[in-house]
């Protein structure tokens, strides 16, 4: 029997990390690390497991390739699915290589594991293949949207209101009906412009809880463009952005 | 200037807090208390400070009475501004007698401060009125969201996904159109019920992350009747009860 832990490990603040979080790291014989991107965050996920790895616990590091996913297709479910699935496959390979019996691995996620990202789905399918035997647990995360509310200082909701998480892709398509608070997430086309003339607040933050944090909020129609060169700015220079907001109808 | 801090020490686990969260305890003068109900969460509360405030760190502990909130009212969202216009009165006072020039104040907050918690509201009201000259931050929380798909294993949303984030009351209207996930929390009355009809697969938490937590998932039409029981069973023993649930239509 192997173990296997998903850690959340915040949404960028290395001080997000929880007690729960940090007691995981130190059970943890192999880290697994799939690096893609913003070397900025790969060196954020060593200052981590630098600061609360206990010194002397040992453990190794084994980094596992990203498959690439096709970002032309057309069908984007299809195109996720297919690239979870072929994850699945090394992942599976790596845990049965890398990972002896009796050992726990983990995986360190941004964030919370929940949250538009698919290690969770990933792990299930290897769990439904059944190829490997393990023992796997969650440990949840500071969320994005959580970051986001607590820089700005707002509540989520409103009184007995609802709240909405989507993607930019669907904002797109118009602000949702049935909520009046919505988060975006996964927006690299700043589709807040689409719904521009709506009488909405925004509340924007990139970089959360990193010394680069960029936070900009106001109403709408007056902060769009602002918000909008200021991430192609940011983005620019360091080569990446990971950002979300919270559009609140007034 | 005085300062006042919103601490989310997360959903029940006392491991659940942050090393952001800790630092905040330990940078506190003053710890503000509104108890309501359960003592199992006074308990809980005083089990985080009295592990994570380093001995010999001075601090002060101020019970602020609540009012009472008069839940037969009809106009729900009146009912609950009038009930946090009179507890910003008391905390207004309670800010300016009891925390000193120059002291630190926080409220701990189950979960995420963000989440159903109107304690941000009322600092915000204080703040609005201006009698108080205050610096105020917020430390975010693992919310009961991140605490019940965690311990579920199952991600929040699906690829591309929009997830809706509501409560028994609206759910009982009906389940919203423009999710197919749904978390909903302040449930009272086993909601579900409402939509049982539905296609839908449940996954319920109750007293997350506690020694008492209680777990169900599987096909609502199959498992609403054992949670509605569970839930009575585990209320009439200890009192009280905090559950919350994620509806997922298949």
């Amino acid at each position: 029997m192997r173990t296997l832990r998903v850690i959340g490990i915040g949404a960028g603040d290395p001080e997000h990390i929880t007690i729960q979080g940090i007691r995981a790291l130190n059970e943890t014989d192999v880290f697994f690390v799939i690096e893609k991107g913003a070397q900025d965050l790969v060196a954020l996920r060593r200052e981590i497991t630098a600061r609360y790895v206990e010194p002397g616990r040992p453990h190794r590091i084994v980094e596992i390739p990203d498959p690439r996913r096709d970002r032309t297709a057309q069908a984007y479910t299809e195109a996720v699915e297919e690239w979870r699935a072929r994850r699945a496959d090394l992942w599976a390979a790596a845990l049965m290589t890398e990972l002896a019996e009796g050992e726990s691995g983990a995986f360190l996620v941004w964030g919370d594991p929940s949250l538009y990202d698919s290690t969770i789905a990933v792990v299930e399918d290897i769990v439904a293949r059944g190829g490997v035997e393990l023992r796997y647990e969650v440990i949840p995360g500071i969320s994005a949207i959580h970051a986001l509310t607590a820089r700005h200082r707002v509540p989520l909701n409103r009184v007995g209101g609802a709240v909405q998480i989507t993607t930019g892709r669907r904002l797109a398509e118009g602000f949702p009906a049935e909520a009046d608070d919505v988060v975006v997430m996964l927006d690299a086309h700043c589709s807040f412009k689409r719904v521009v003339d709506e009488d909405l607040d925004i509340y924007w933050g990139a970089y959360l809880g990193t010394p680069d944090e960029i936070l900009v909020s106001g109403p709408l129609r007056e902060v769009a463009e602002e918000i909008e060169l200021q991430r192609a700015e940011a983005r620019k220079q360091k080569g990446w952005i990971m950002d979300t907001y919270l559009l609140r109808r007034r």
